[in-house]
């Protein structure tokens, strides 16, 4: 086994510069709770003071009960020429009342000179006294070096009296942040490597940044060259192109190189974890993410498909498990029928692989997908596409019409959508009318009213997820809309999807499948 | 000046094996045209035979004038006892009339036994005698060795062989391909200079994927230990996490290595190369991707957007001029006054620091935030807004009340929408309805209508994209929906924002947003 290394998540602080990343105080709390129980070690909370909604994180923080994590605040060294005990921003730091505090200081005369516009000397002391002040006070302290290796290239001498200075203080940890980005891995390792030799006792630490696109290299990079502890965030997510990502890293020093970490027992729930940030962040997951995206194990061409299917780790360099994954086959335009049959089973249908019918159906498909709808993440759709083509299921219910109206009154700013559904079932016409805020939610409730009279277990169903897609969105208002939505009857859960040039047939379609779907019973 | 490094682009086949990429026959031409004038090398456009889309391509291809790029063909070695002239598939390669021809065959000894079936000695002919066919009908001959690196670990010795087939035959370049992505940095290099030791003359290529989040770095790593030639994909398409993305690799390569590239003239049009791709693509551009996405140079926090104020390259890694990206400041609830200033001056807008009002603007700007409005890329509304709050600007009109109607008839599948509009605008009260297939397009219309007679020049805006978005899409029927929309009218283009938990007066809001904004002539 090789040394321990310790992740430094900073999701919370600098992830939250990411251009459309932002967390609710709420969303914040509940992801260290789960930071914490996959095993992070570190857990940088925000920057007292920088805005309320970090300070609220720290007052609430402070009652969380971790198991293991450390929380951290982050913040700077002291301001010029002002005492440490004085200075009101290491102040913050304190009231945090943190386990833990980095503080980011000057590396670079550009900036001592043109940015804090102080001398080379007072900056070490800013340094020193700033880390002292906090070891004094008991917390660990991390000295985040900004922009280390733009101050390494600059002046190797001062740089490392930087370090010097807070190794002095009595740093826990050195920690060298490409503050821009910039530095590729051969350059990245002497660095790190030349700082290891130097800093000798105290751990040195790596914070990188994704503008070459090789973030998650120069990180292992740092670790390979001595470097013991890694800051980066979930996703990947942070300013510009974003911060290390350490769903990457993490796989990478457990499975590949064999490094201890803390969460490596539970490195299969590291899918779940990259889920739930993006949920709790409101971002879209990116389903090319390596390892924990969806697209990570899925596979398209008739060639590798087949392969994947002779010897499974062909074309996976790790099993899926490992991460929480799990190998997918796409349904596509590109498809044969070998896919079709390989979907068909994943999804429990048994049909003959030799049903002339599947042609037929494969051309549907592709006119189907040509004209807007995927079925991806829509496996209810497609079973009830494929299942009404094999005149396997018979639809439960036809509809006659629907209408919806969407109405905003005169200066009051009060809007209102009314929706009415006329459907055929079980031998009766249903002509039911009902209201919302929204469309999609009077719609939603015009179909329950109209169906539940017949089956009343529909009323069960929830709508759980809503996500809307302009395709070809250079149309302007010709745009063809896909709606994807997902449902869930205690603990099933179905997506479909709808297209249409009409959000509001693209949703219509969505909602109707699903209804079906779960009527149907296939 | 280092040596020269050929770009081979594979978008046109490998890309196209990834997760909702799809190109049409005209895409991919116009594609490879606009590969060429930017100074790529190679453009791989398909393999002949696999499916009719990649035949349709090479028909046309042979008439396209290209400046400098060389396209290829890509295949299998000849098939197992069967001789290379007698081979359907290579018969194919050579239909498609391209000057290059790229094939691949087995390295590892696990897919000579269990995919293609056959002996260590009979593979080996099949590449000799594949490579040795191809040359001798004259064309330039690239030997693309499957899963080099899993084979090289199981025996480097038969890898080597593999290899020395392809010599024998011929070929002109040693492709190494790490198949299923799995190898990092350290391993990759060391691999990559013994072969490129044991190659001696023949140039050695590395063609990567991004399963371990570093297909930029082992491309990379490839080079400094001697290849000569990169294969990778625009944006980085391809199957599973993609193929690894030469548009971050070639600014790499020419700006921070010093390599000599074709395309190094062209370096400024990487950004617009990048668009392009998504645009025939039909893929969502990633803001986050290095050098190219929107957000690259984006700046956020408060202390990097003063600093970088102060010092232009602190937190940028290059001038982002030389890859045709700038420099942008976002706008959001963490932005503090300085920002909203830079923001009002890029926006040209002439507004006084000390006005208490700026206080008071970021608290509703923080709300309407908080509510699901995001003016990142919305800078009319955001100008609207600021302009209205300084009373800089008087609305050309004020809504009394809209309607809108999208009604489906009975099984004749026919959908219908209708909107009113009404006004009060220059004196007078504009009551005006209008039909259109969907309900954001008769609410277009019927504004327009109501609007024209006072205000003729808004007929000529154009509506030109439109993005919606589910926040927190987790509420089902109840999620807030913001609308994104783009107009233009001549060489002016303008963004606008709306946001609702019901669509329609989401994108009401961007529609009137785009309509007074362009009254107001601010």
């Amino acid at each position: 086994m090789k040394p321990k290394v310790f992740i430094y998540d900073t999701t919370l602080r600098d992830g939250t510069q990411g251009d459309g990343i932002s967390l609710t105080v709420a969303s914040k709390l509940r992801l260290a709770q789960k930071m914490d129980s996959f095993g992070i070690d570190f857990i940088e909370g925000g920057w007292p003071g920088s805005n309320p909604r970090d300070m609220a994180f720290f007052e609430q923080a402070a009652n969380l009960e971790l198991k293991h994590a450390k929380i951290s605040a982050f913040g700077s060294t002291r301001r010029a020429n002002v005492r440490a005990e004085d200075d009101a921003q290491l102040k913050l730091l304190l009231e945090a009342k943190t386990p833990c505090v980095t503080i980011f200081g000057k590396t670079w005369m550009l900036h001592v000179e043109k940015v804090i516009k102080t001398t080379p000397e007072e900056n070490l002391k800013m340094i020193r006294e700033s880390v002292e002040f906090l070891k004094k006070n008991g917390r660990i302290v991390i000295y985040d070096a900004e922009h280390f290796f733009d101050g390494y290239k600059d002046s190797r001498e001062y740089a490392l009296k930087t370090l010097q200075a807070a190794i002095d203080g009595g740093a826990d940890y050195l920690c060298l942040c490409d503050t821009n980005g910039g530095t590729l891995v051969g350059e990245f390792k002497n660095i790190v490597s030349d700082v290891c030799a130097f800093a000798k006792d105290t751990p040195v630490a790596v914070h990188c940044h994704n503008d070459s696109g090789v973030g998650v290299a120069v990180s292992i990079a740092g670790v390979e060259a001595g470097a013991r502890m890694v800051q980066g965030t979930l996703n990947g997510y942070g300013e510009r192109n974003g911060n290390a990502n350490i769903c990457t890293i993490i796989p990478n020093l457990i499975l590949k190189l064999g490094y201890d970490l803390s969460c490596a027992q539970n490195l299969s729930k590291l899918r779940d974890l990259s889920l739930f940030a993006d949920e709790m962040a409101n971002a879209r997951s990116d389903s090319r993410q390596p390892y924990v995206g969806a697209s990570s194990f899925a596979h398209k061409g008739g060639v590798h498909a087949d392969a994947v299917n002779k010897i499974k780790s062909s074309y996976e360099h790790i099993k899926p498990e490992l991460v929480g994954n799990k190998t997918r086959v796409l349904v596509s335009d590109m498809s044969g029928r070998a896919l079709v049959m390989m979907k068909a089973r994943e999804l429990g249908m048994d049909i003959d692989a030799k049903d002339p019918k599947i042609k037929a159906f494969l051309d549907e498909l592709k006119q189907l997908e040509f004209n807007g709808y995927g079925y991806e993440a829509a496996d209810a759709s497609f079973k009830l596409l494929l299942a009404k083509f094999l005149n396997k299921a018979k639809p439960a219910f036809s509809v006659h019409n629907y209408r919806v109206m969407v109405e905003r009154n005169d200066f009051k700013e009060i809007i209102r959508s009314e929706a009415t559904v006329k459907l055929e079932v079980g031998g009766a016409i249903e002509h039911m009318v009902a209201e919302a805020h929204g469309p999609v939610g009077a719609l939603d409730m015009a179909l329950r009213k109209a169906l539940v009279r017949h089956f009343p277990q529909i009323m069960k169903i929830e709508l759980i997820d809503f996500k809307v897609r302009v395709l070809d969105s250079g149309l302007g208002a010709n745009a063809v809309v896909r709606v994807q939505a997902e449902f869930k009857d205690g603990d099933k859960i179905w997506g479909t999807v709808g297209a249409s040039d009409n959000v509001i047939e693209a949703a219509w379609e969505a909602l109707r499948d699903a209804f079906e779907y779960k009527l149907m019973n296939i």
